[in-house]
């Protein structure tokens, strides 16, 4: 029996990486003549076969929808995949999802395994890696084949696909302009240090917001959190030395655990120090206080992105080029950790 | 171009079950004659091709594991699913995951789906309506058709295969012996109203841990949630009228519901009602004050998952039919919703 061999094993064999591998498949000139040739006999030796979706899309469906997501414990994500479904399953579509564990390299073993004849088209986010690195290789290909892509939450603009994004400016910036007319005049943003498209953007709203309402704009009061999981002694002696009247927290976590910081320090929530965290999720809802957030609407955002690429594979038109990209409306949910002051 | 019939389509068009249609094909005498002879007719007029499992299986690997879980809106779950791809990618394998969202057909339509070619074996999970239905025929059909199967917690006796599992009862009768040893008499179970296998483990281990210590049984101690979403007004009641000192609830939202709700009504955690949970996740972290649980760790039944599986891929002896059942252990998290009262 010959077993098939994969990218990943050539890559391995020839000590390459994965995208190498691709590229010289395609004989990309950025790959050395040199790398292209061993790729190519190695490949021809060992019978590698290229995915010839376009062939196989004329002749079948498979009515299934393949999710690529970085990460699934992760509540946004599971209620993205909950939209997805609702969506596919009234339609008569399956959905079968692969995680790239923030890997490049499992994102593309996950599309290509899965572009192999299992799914019509694909939804994802892209893995923090695959932002890094800008190498989108892989989803060019998919879409040049004939398969849609519709990229949610983490996109990209070197990729001419149909996608679903929040404005996250704009929704940071309502967050920060509520906690400014409530009277709060030193607010600290908790966020990530990263290369995700979406942090950066929420600090724009944050900047934007300090600015255009006349409010200085000081680099101490941003915080930013390398190490998650142990991230509490950080925050608390932030929060001890800058002593900010609210807190603008990137993700529900981060707002927590600012609450938690706060109340050791003897710094009561919402009296003393106003607390709102971007994404909705369970912790918000059941944490003491509750945590007033900027709802990202996971369902909805699914549910569009479902819609979106059912649309495009049941459209006659296999050559549609128009790509749209969908903004779902953020809200600011108000529970208790947020509190006017002062005369506002 | 004709369109492959699937096993849903053809249970629509004569308006039957799924699991009526896919026992016709396998001409189940439970099913009858006339049934069977239009089903068989239907299928062979759209061409429906049935799995060829065990043939494509001698021909080729897909070095990918197929999971179905129930819902993925649910932490336990998600760790799950990380621990399976832990292992998996260490030894080379991909993973997909179905949702059955708790619904028997889902769970057949996935499992046919990915049986199809794109898996060489499942680990997977029972969705509610599975076992309520107590039918397995699909499961049985994709094992006899030798593809392995490890199931994990939602598991059934009716299925002989590797199954991963916590001791559900000896970790109720230790978290509710916890509470007794620290001085509690009235202790409450809040639970859900359930055909799940592991919800009447849970009970008769807090029963038994009762008897075991000579306190009485009593039959109003005990709450069956029905309605999870709208559950605080009941939990309200149930505290005020039967006065617990404390409370042992099966998942981790009834017990940060029931600590708002004895705080609303005055009674301090863990001072006058002490509060553990079943499941340790990210509420029971980050809730004040944070729950003491009983945890179930996912990671590692993901990974004893997948290495009960991939050993059963790469065995030799492919009919060796000496199944095993695991059981990890689980212990208690003690954290800050519990407390030692009276003389304990």
């Amino acid at each position: 029996m010959k077993r098939k061999v994969t990218l990943k094993q050539i890559a391995k064999e020839l000590d390459v990486s994965i995208s190498t591998v691709s590229k010289s498949l395609r004989n990309s000139p950025e790959i050395s003549e040199d790398t292209r040739q061993k790729v190519q006999a190695f490949a021809k030796l060992y019978n590698y076969k290229p995915n010839n979706i376009a062939l196989s899309l004329k002749n079948r469906k498979t009515k299934t929808i393949g999710i690529i997501i970085p990460e699934i414990v992760h509540h946004f994500f599971a209620t993205v995949i909950s939209g997805i479904e609702q969506v596919a399953n009234e339609q008569g579509y399956n959905v079968i999802v692969c995680l790239s564990n923030e890997s490049f390299d499992r994102e593309v073993i996950n599309m290509e395994m899965l572009a192999n004849g299992s799914t019509d088209g694909f939804i994802m986010s892209l893995s923090k890696e695959t932002q890094f690195k800008a190498d989108y290789h892989h989803i060019t290909e998919i879409i040049n084949q004939g398969m849609p892509v519709v990229m949610f939450d983490r996109v990209t603009s070197d990729i001419l696909c149909d996608k679903v994004i929040i404005d996250d400016k704009a929704a940071a910036y309502d967050a920060v302009q509520s906690l400014i007319q409530s009277g709060h005049k030193r607010i600290a943003l908790v966020t990530t240090v990263d290369y995700v498209s979406v942090g950066k953007l929420r600090t724009d709203g944050y900047t934007k917001a300090l600015l255009d309402n006349d409010l200085p704009f000081d680099e101490n009061l941003i915080l930013k959190v390398e190490d998650i999981e142990n991230c509490e002694p950080k925050i608390s002696k932030f929060i001890e030395k800058f002593k900010p009247d609210a807190v603008f927290a990137v993700n529900e976590l981060f707002a927590v655990i600012s609450i938690k910081a706060a109340n050791k320090l003897g710094f009561r929530v919402p009296e003393d120090i106003s607390v709102i965290a971007f994404t909705d999720g369970i912790i918000s809802m059941y944490s003491t206080p509750t945590i007033t957030t900027v709802s990202q609407d996971g369902i909805k955002m699914g549910r569009k992105a479902a819609m979106m690429l059912i649309d495009r594979l049941e459209s006659d038109d296999e050559d549609d080029e128009h790509y749209r990209t969908e903004v779902i409306e953020t809200h600011l949910i108000e529970r208790e950790s947020t509190k006017a002051i002062g005369n506002a």
